[in-house]
């Protein structure tokens, strides 16, 4: 049997009818809302009818279930507060058709809470067992609603945990989520690895003071340490990133922010992130470095809050070889190998099996966003680069 | 009769009582609460006391009056939310103590809300005519009271607005909230002008993005731009401040301020100050310039707030050079000319009459805080100056 793209599109289509909203193709469908719970209720029934036995577990990531040993495919169904309808749905309905009509045992999967209501990728970590389920039931989203309260309006659906081993792999197909496909004309990227996330907030604490009488060489000025280190970090990066390293000041606050005062204090988030671990080292060291210079300079106090930290996951040799196979088959010099900026849940997945990612690419780089799409003949190419890949690992087995 | 050095300080430590809380000498006394109306009430008791005719007006400026045309000395006696017990009151009991010693015709006024709880030195503003009546009645504080209902509380007090035309000029003593007499052991500042004021709001609108998928160099990060445009003016000013000059970028709000996602706005105040008036036009052109350059070259929109704008003003020839002529007699070699980078009342009632402007030094130049301080000596010197000026103006007078 081959995939049937027009149904694959078809079931596109109708996932985003769950908590369609905004304009263009928006979707509200944040996790354990009423939108999430039915689209997974429709999903499990589309499971069903494609052969496979569905199991939701105890925090609401579903498993269509191939009987034995099976390759486990997918993403996640929930979407940002204000998203699109590629985002997650994609990796899912894309898995749900392969396993349909493939030869070969495809499980599918999709994940609760990637987009983070109550943190980062939480059904992928938990069931990962990077996040105990006891630590995930007391965190809160924003509306200070804690994860086991909203996890209790799954309760009827929930069964135990899928037991990892029965997978021999993991394949996530999604949208870019940058511009870089869209920009070269390309197809299809398969992904090298998920870089990894430093992040970490640091405080200057200097001298409040008036802006009328306090003369510029006396000042102690929280926001001129800020501006200095970011520019200080800006120079001294330049002989150590590649193209693909990012670093972002996305975050501040100062105190006490008001145009007439000095402000006395500054608080800023510093995230970098980048495939090699000894890179995202030697970045820290700068960074530290730099600010501790700056501090001093300046007559500041200067301190850090905890440094959060996700490691860099290289892709699974054998799986994406079959992956970059499958899309030279499908759209022979319209692709590429490109890291992964952003987190997924193939991040997690990737602590118990070998995990591989697929990206079609995002008009104008765009996600997060009610204007998310990507051209249907780049949904639809992708779907075929994951059919020739599942052949061919089918091939090698046998 | 000399002023009596005792009974000065000794109302200044009365006054303090009024509200006195927090660590140090700390005063808690913002306008129209319990403690500055009390404080209020007190005042006009002892300006009775010195033969002087007391008269509230309608926003509660208290006015000890003598009789027939007189020089008016004071300043406020309502102080921050968290403030020291000289701002303000220090003028307000220098110019009491001068009034009741001296044989020259002296009244004395307390000005009411000069700390801003409703807006700038409000009290001034309205009665020198620059803000209406009726356009103070709509201003409210940060806890919504309008300015009408505030001014209420004093409603059994209230007289009608007195005539300044009674008033030969207006000479204020004050803290000089800043540390330029401290550090160099200065004991007495005698004003030169009141330096000018320009405030805007600077918008730069970038494109937000995902942290983790947007290479550097297709970002428009908002925050990349204030840091260039702090680095550029920074640049650009040199020559063309004065060692007086001062300017602050106090306030930052960045959108949507989240450390993974790159920073698609930010609004920022710019605030300058300096006693020339062309010097702050060419600021001006320096801080558009500048943006517009910023935002041409990083691809932002650049919007532009209202300019907030008071001119400097110069203190009048005569009052200054009597108190250059007390000064040089009470602290030969211990004080000199300046110019004040804070606002006051003086700002104000220059629109009436001419005014002049004495400094003592503030410990550490520390204001707005319970910490806020002067050496006792140095409070009796400044009284002193204040008695040698208008013992000479009387003189010249004469």
């Amino acid at each position: 049997m081959t995939v049937n793209a027009e149904r694959f599109l078809e079931d596109l289509h109708t996932l985003r009818s769950f908590g369609a909203a905004g304009v263009g193709k928006g979707v509200v469908r944040p996790a354990y809302s009423e939108a999430d719970i039915a689209a997974r209720r429709w999903l499990a029934g589309r499971m069903q009818e494609a052969g496979l036995r569905v199991q939701f577990d105890p925090v609401g990531n579903l498993f269509g279930l191939a009987e034995g040993p099976s390759l486990l495919m997918g993403s996640h169904s929930d979407s940002q507060p204000e998203g699109g309808w590629l985002d997650g749905a994609l990796g899912v309905i894309a898995a749900l058709e392969i396993a349909r009509s493939s030869d070969r045992p495809v499980s599918v999967v999709s994940f609760q809470d990637e987009e983070g209501r109550f943190g980062v990728t939480t059904g992928s970590a938990i069931w990962s067992g990077h996040l105990p389920l006891a630590e995930a039931d007391r965190l809160t989203d924003h509306a200070g609603v804690p994860f086991a309260a909203a996890r209790a309006a799954m309760t009827d659906l929930a069964g135990g945990f899928v037991d990892p081993a029965r997978f021999s792999g993991f394949v996530e197909m999604h949208i870019e989520q940058g511009p870089t496909l869209d920009t070269e004309g390309g197809q299809i990227g398969v992904v090298t690895d998920i870089v990894g996330i430093r992040d970490m907030v640091i405080t200057f604490a200097g001298q409040q003071n008036h802006a009328g009488t306090t003369p510029m060489h006396l000042r102690r000025d929280a926001f001129q340490a800020l501006a200095a280190f970011n520019a200080q970090i800006n120079d001294r990066f330049r002989n150590v990133v590649t193209p693909r390293t990012v670093w972002t000041i996305g975050h501040v606050s100062l105190h006490p922010n008001a145009s007439s005062i000095v402000p006395g204090r500054v608080s800023f988030s510093m995230q970098w992130r980048d495939g090699d671990t000894e890179r995202l080292a030697r970045m820290e060291e700068i960074i530290r470095q730099t600010a501790a210079e700056v501090a001093e300079a300046r007559g500041m106090a200067l301190s850090y809050g905890p440094m959060l930290g996700l490691e860099p996951v290289a892709m699974d040799g054998r799986l994406r070889m079959a992956l970059e196979q499958g899309a030279e088959s499908v759209a022979p010099g319209r692709w590429r190998t490109m890291p992964s900026g952003a987190l997924h849940d193939a991040t997690n997945v990737s602590r118990l099996m070998p995990v591989a990612m697929l990206f079609v690419p995002s008009i104008g780089g765009i996600s997060h966003d009610f204007a998310e799409d990507t051209d249907e003949a780049d949904l639809v190419a992708g779907l075929r680069v994951l059919d020739h890949a599942v052949a061919a690992l089918g091939r090698v087995n046998e």
